[in-house]
This record gives structure tokens, sequence and C-alpha cells, in this order.
């Protein structure tokens, strides 16, 4: 037991060292002011390197090496699983090869910035390609150490422990399915009655922290705060999320509340008990988990015509809005409205999977060598053509759109997909264990709905690997089959006519072997 | 050099982790939600463990050792000057002793909440007396390692490199002064018409950001916000400030913001390429030149009759007044306003000293073991009586009065008091430097007099050591001579007939031979 307490000592400083992080970081995008951003970056990068130090140290290595898992209880034993996790990803890269990578990342970055307002790729090319060489040589170096693929390697930072075999199997499935699905739901599709605003910042604002209240997102623990791009951290007892309002239109903020307070509960309600370790950081089980707690807030929930039926009269109260384009329909019409669009971020709950599994099939090619930064922009293009049969007039609308690249984020996008069909399993469940649920979200009794998302997955911390989790929670294999069912249903209005769905195993499974 | 470079690396290091422990503190003051206490409390104590073990490590003193000052320029061997008391004061008291304190601190300060919101210090008693024998080892063992009596080893941490014997000698001028001329300045002074609120809280702080922007206090690098205890913090491009308001009356929120914008600029104008040095850290200066910053402003500029001739126009604009109440001399009364009050923190110019000097000398009798806890209220009162001429009715509004005690800090008044006598002597030297300063005022250019502090104070950093810096500015060691003279043109409107004064030698500075 000597290593184990060690190691939950350790890790207990290392966990507090990064929720501090974390923080610093949530005060840079809220509220410092404009010029500390420079004594806000030495202060974090001083941080970092104490972290990275406590984190990488040999006795680390020593401790995880000499304890003994018999003779830990599940807990604990979860608990030495992602600190190994942690500690393959610190301890795989020289830290020489870090620092060359971030140094390029910085210049990347900057320049992007200017390219993306210009909407200039050539501007930008030749450091993305430096920058994919490190990312390369990175990926690499990492897949020998944790002896994976090198693409599988960088990904499993944010989805651990799955294979981009099994996502190739699950986002094939998907891309086979959406461009026809998505021309039928456009035409079904009924055309909303235009809304228009403004809508004033302090009254969306009430809006957001009414629907916060809704939603059980309780401000003695937490805080809806503004930023450019919404996020949500913390953990336990004080937990934040971010939105942005644009007085034009309200939907999209509230959204944004919607999908952060599913995060933040996820942050909120992993055990109390394991709050100070890695078991008990929300983080640790994967971005792709995580999203699924907010898409099922945010997707699921908010975008459901049983939603809208509470929450219409709350906007028409808050915002001071009557007839008939304030009606449930028609804010629901508005909430699910599915385009052919450019823009990831904007995207509906149809083509938003496949704006990700073009990213992800982009990535995985440019760190296997099999694609080059200069081909780029037409391979982009060319993708959207055939998946959501859209191509943007310029790189701004298409390859430009994101950071993550070019800030040297590879492996990040599946997540955002898994995401979203995890959503729709889990979902699928609970609709399955608590027959009334969605008429109970109808009443605004959104409990039994949030209860379950925290007592079958968020209370369960990092007690298991994310594919174990959703089998637990589900009785099934992760499957895309929920994913089309739920598509099919609200923007067909119809049964889903693909295969049957047992309790135990699920056919987008199978495929997977 | 190789030792030198080695303590700017640490020091570095220790500066920016420093920083983050007081923001942590900032935000938990200002916006956390109110159930993250505990958990701030864990994330702020595996920091300062942090901060201990680097700033106490051998390795420290035996570069200290090694340095070669004569190698060193100006700001680097005052650079090395203050990371020698710094270490000397980490490394004076042994952990177990630090912690033994931290814990009865805990322990007294619960109680004493709970003693002051029933007025019964019967209750936190014996706690108190407990605490006090520990700070009373901790003294005696911090003062044989930095070799100065026990006393004034507390002290040293808030008023470095002064003795009590100074502090007694000024002390004890100011206080035979006080009694006589109170007595004084309330027969003369000139009852105002009274003012009456409600000041909705939100055009206070309107007013609140305009006095910011008077006094050039910049939102690009710096925020205001509310705290039930006003208080400032940061450093060059990120100093935040914080005021209380009370829709009753606005003086006294405005006050605070004067008061926090003099330390927060003094947080800013510290030579940005030492910021991230202990040279370049205001608070290293000590508390007493501290407190002359925010009181050149609050007591010196905020009280004067020139700035409500600029500032009683804005009121009037900002919280939509207007008549003889609203006048500049009606609020320039009203800011001047002297009262036998009881507690220290609303206290006029002229009772402050006293208080403090009341709380110097009882701290100091009960850290030398002249007084007991028990005898406390009554050594209070007695006190009260003699300086203020006013007996307090309980001891709430008495000795229970002020948290500094009952949470272990002994030695920290006095600095309170100096920084009223140091803002005096400067501000008499800016006006004989720049004889129109106060007739800019007026017009509302405030820059050339905090132009004046900052070239004169704030841009030295801790170059020079507090005396030294006072008399470069001033021309003259630290004296009374030029509060009373303050005092006496300010509240009697005359002359001020004491010891004639001369740029080098003042005579308050004689006495303390």
């Amino acid at each position: 037991m000597q290593a184990y307490k060690q190691l939950e000592e350790r890790f207990g400083r290392l966990t507090a060292l990064r929720e501090i992080s974390s923080f610093l970081s949530w005060d840079r995008s809220v509220l410092m002011p404009e010029k500390g951003v420079d004594q806000r970056a030495r202060q974090m990068e001083i941080l970092s390197v104490l972290i990275h130090d406590l984190q990488t140290a040999d006795e680390v290595g020593e401790w995880l090496a000499q304890v003994d898992r018999k003779k830990l209880g599940d807990w604990q034993r979860a608990n030495i699983d992602v600190m190994e996790w942690l500690y393959n990803h610190a301890t795989a890269v020289p830290a020489a090869l870090v620092a060359k990578k971030m140094n390029q990342e910085t210049r990347t970055e900057v320049l992007w910035r200017q390219a993306r307002a210009e909407s200039n790729f050539a501007m930008v090319r030749d450091e993305l390609a430096r920058l994919l060489d490190i990312v390369r040589e990175h990926a690499e170096v990492k897949g020998k150490k944790l002896k994976k693929p090198a693409y599988d390697a960088l990904m499993d930072s944010y989805v651990p422990h799955m294979t981009s075999l099994e996502v190739d199997a699950v986002f094939d499935d998907v891309a086979a399915f959406i461009p026809g699905f998505l021309t039928a739901a456009l035409e079904y599709q009924k055309e909303p009655l235009p809304i228009k605003g403004p809508y004033p910042r302090d009254r969306q604002e009430q809006l957001g922290r009414d629907l916060c209240g809704t939603l059980g997102f309780d401000f003695k623990w937490g805080r809806l705060d503004t930023s450019t791009h919404p996020f949500s951290m913390g953990i336990g007892d004080d937990v934040r999320i971010t939105t942005r309002y644009n007085e034009d239109e309200f939907i999209t903020a509230m959204q944004a509340v919607a999908h952060e307070a599913g995060h933040g509960f996820y942050d909120r309600h992993t055990p109390k008990e394991w709050h100070q370790q890695p078991v008990g950081a929300s983080q640790n089980m994967g971005m792709g988990i995580h999203e699924s707690q907010s898409l099922s807030i945010d997707m699921q929930l908010y975008r459901s015509r049983d939603f809208w039926e509470f929450f219409a009269p709350r906007v028409q109260k808050i915002l001071g809005k009557s007839g008939a384009e304030y009606s449930a329909e028609n804010l629901y019409r508005h909430a699910t409205r599915a385009r052919r669009g450019f823009i990831r971020v904007e995207a509906d709950e149809i083509t938003y999977p496949a704006h990700v599994i073009l990213r992800y099939r982009l990535e995985k090619k440019m760190v296997e060598g099999k694609l080059e930064v200069k081909d780029l922009p037409e391979a982009w293009n060319a993708a959207m053509k055939e998946l959501i049969g859209a191509v943007p007039p310029n790189d701004k609308l298409g390859c430009l759109q994101d950071i993550h690249w070019y800030s040297g984020a590879f492996g990040y996008f599946p997540s955002y997909a898994l995401g979203a069909i995890i959503a729709a399993q889990l979902v699928d469940k609970m609709k399955r264990d608590i027959p009334d649920v969605m008429a109970q979200v109808r009443q605004g009794n959104i409990a039994p709905y949030t209860g379950w998302l925290r007592d079958n997955v968020q209370a369960k911390g990092c007690l298991y690997r994310p594919q174990e989790l959703i089998e637990k929670a589900t009785g099934a294999k992760m499957s895309t089959h929920f994913f089309k069912k739920h598509l099919t249903e609200r923007y067909l209005e119809k049964a889903y006519g693909g295969e049957a769905c047992s309790d135990t195993s699920a056919p987008g499974a199978k495929r997977r072997a």
C-alpha cells in the first residue's frame, strides 16, 4: 500500500495544480484585463513546468511499477489505471520535442489568425507544413512508447483506449447514412415563421440563468459568464460555464448554456471522495464521453419538442414576446433546422457528425503521411461535397475555420462526433428505463432526465473505461444504431427502419470487430 | 554570476506562484461560488506548500551565501537584499511550529466570528490566549534567528528594517499630539448639510468607474469589482481593486476606490523589467510604504477641498443630484468629518492613527508578555479613553472589531499609521516640487499628482530600503512633522506652529535616535 499512498499524495497535488491551471485559463477568457496576456502566459508556463516535473518524475514510474493491484479496491485500481495513462502520455515524448512542438504551434496559430481573417490559406501553409512534420515525429515517438499506430497514439489523449479501426467502423457507418438522410430531412422539414431581434443582452442573460435553474445548474456551486468561445471548467463545488450573446437571436446562446451545463454536471457529479484523484476527474474519461454528457443536454434534450413545450412560455415571459412565432412548435422548428452549411460550430444535429468525420479522415491521413498540407484545401472541399453536398466558396469557410490543427491538436476531432453517437445511445436507454421522462420534461421537471445521466454515467467517475461504461450504462456495446434511430424519429418523424436492436448487442457494434 | 542567475530563476518561479496564489484569493473574495470554499482552501494549501519548499530549499541559502554582491548592479544587489529578507523570514521558524500556529489561528478565527457577532469576548478568550502563547514562542524563535527583539521580528514581516524603538518614537509623538488636536478640530469643524440616499448600486458603480478614469486607473490593465472588504491585488498589466457599496451613502465606497487605486498604482508602476523578481514586487517594500501610496490618494487627495471642486460636479451628474447638499464645499465637509468613533475602519484622518497606535501598544505588550488576554478589554477601553476620548459600550465595538490578532497577525498594525505619516511627508514634498499640483487637481488633471508618486516612489520598486526611499523622495528622514502640519492645515485651516522643517532633516526624525 506504500506505493499506492505515495501515488495518491502526488496525484492529489497534481490534481490541485491542474485545477488552478484551468482556473487561470477561465479567468483569461472571461474577465482578465486585455493587457494581462503576457503575464498570464508566464504564470501558466511556470505552473505547467511544475506539473510536468511532478508528473514525470522517476519515482512516479517506480511507484506505478511497485503497486500491487490485487490489494486495491475497485476505485483504487481504476485510479492507478488513469494514473498510468497520464504518466505514459506525459513521459512518452522527450522534453525537447515537446518544446519544439509548442514553439511551432505558437508561430502557426498566430499566423493562422491572420490567414483566417484574410481567407488566405497560402499565408499559413508553410508554417502548418512545418508543424505537421513535427506532429508526425511526435506521433511516431509516442506511438512507439505506447505501442499504438501513430495517429492512435495522438487520439488516445482525447479518446482513451479506442483504436482508429474502431472509430473508422463507427464513422464509416454514419458517413454512409448522412448524405441520403440529409436530403430527406431537408425535404421533410417545415419552414418556421421567422423570428426577429434585437434580444437585449441582459434579457438573454436572465433567460440563460433561468435555463440554468430549470436544468438544475445551481449558482451556489456554479457560475454562468460570457466569453468569446463557450466553455466549461471546474469540479465539484465550483463549476463555471460560459456562453456568448448575439442580440440578433437567442437560440444559439441558450444552446451553449445547455451544452456547457451538460459538461458542468459531469464535473459536479463525480464522487466527492475522489475529486482529488485522477479517477474522480471527469476529463480523464476522454472527450468522447464528456461530449456525450453535454450533447445529452444540448442535442437530445434542448432540441426536443418536449423541452420547447416547457421552455417556450419561459422565453415569451422573459424576453417579453408573444405570437405564433414564439410558440413551442415554431421555436422547436428553429432549434432543429437543418441546412447544408459550411461551419462546424454552427451545424445542426444531422450535419455535425459529417463535419467531424471529414476532419477525422483528413487529419488521420495527414498524420500518416498520406495527405500533404498543400493538398488540404482541395481534399477538404471534395469531402464537403461528398458528405454535406456543399462546397465552401473560400478557405475561411473551409479548412481555415477551426483552430485545432493550427495549434497542433491532431486527434481531438473524433470525440465530438462520438459524443453525439453515445448521447443518442444513453438517452435511448434512459427513455426505456424511465418511460415518462420526456413527459416530465414537458412539465419542466428535468430532474429525472439529468438524474439518470448522473447515476449511470457521471457518478461513475473513471471507474470504468469508456467503452465499458457505455455497456454498463446501456446494456449494449457502443453502436451507431441509436443515433440513426434518433435522427430518423426527430427529423423524419417516423420509426427507424434500421436493424433491430437488442439490449445486449447493437448492430453498429458488430461491425467493429 | 552563476549563483545570482540561479537565484533569479528560482525567485522568478516563486514570484509567478505568489501571483497565482493572490489571484486565487482575489477570486475567492470576489466571485467564487459560495460552496467552493473547501476546494479553494485545498488548492491554496497545496500551492503554499510548494512555494514554501521552493523558498526554503537548502540550495537557496547556499546561493545566497555564494553570491558576490560586488559584481552586481544596483538593482541586482537590491534584489538579493529582498531575497535574503524573504529567505530569512521563511526559514526562521521550524515547519512544526508554523503548522501549530496555523492550526490555532483557524480555531481562533472561527470562534472570533461568533464571539464578535454576539459581542462576547469571554467566548474566544481562552483560544486567543492559546494562540498568543504560540505567537510568543514563534516571535522568540524568529527573533533569535533574525537577531531582533521578539516583537520586532514579527513586525519586520510588514515593516521591514524598522525597529520598535523607532516606531515608539514616531507614535509617541503623534499620540501626544492627537487628543488636544482632536478637541480643537471637533470644535472648529462646520456641520455639513445632511445628504440622503438611496444611491443605487449601479449608479455608484458608474461613479466608481468614473473616479478610476479620473485617477488614471485604466481598465485595459485593471479591474474594479466588489467584495465584502475592499482590497487590491496584482502587478503590472493586471491589477485588480475592489470596493463595497452601501446604498445609504456613497462617500465611503468612493474612498475605498481611491484607496485601493493608490495601492494599485504601486503594483502597476514598479519597473516592468523587474516584475518577475522580488525587487519588482511592491509588497516587498512592506505595508507601511504601501499604505503611504494608498493614503496619498485616499487621505491626501480624496479628502482635499481641491479634489471635491472637481469631483462634486461629477457626483451631481452621475448620481443625478443637485442643490447645496451636493456642492463641493458640503461634500468636502462630509469627506473630512471628524468624530470620536469606536471603529478603526470607519475612522477619520485625525483619529485613525490613534486607533492604530492603541493596537500597536497593546499587541507589543502582549507579545512581550506584559499584557495577558484576560486583561485585554480593560486595557483597550483605557487606551480608547486616553487617545480618542470615547469608551466603547461593548467589546464588539472594542477589542473584538478587528480580525488581525484572532488570525495570528501580530505586528501588522503599525504599518497603517506609518502609511498616513509617510503619505503626509511625500505629498508635502510633492507640493513643493510642483507648486500648482493642487490647482491641476481642481481642474480634474490628476496626472501630475499621481505622476510624482510614480516617479519618486513606485518606479523605484525595492531598490532602496523603506527609510532610505523616504529620504531620497523627500530629502528628509521620516518625520511626524508633516502629518501634524497636514492635519493642522486641513482641520484647523491655519499654518502649523510646530518646529520648522528643513529639506534635509525633520524634527520628528531627530527624536528617533
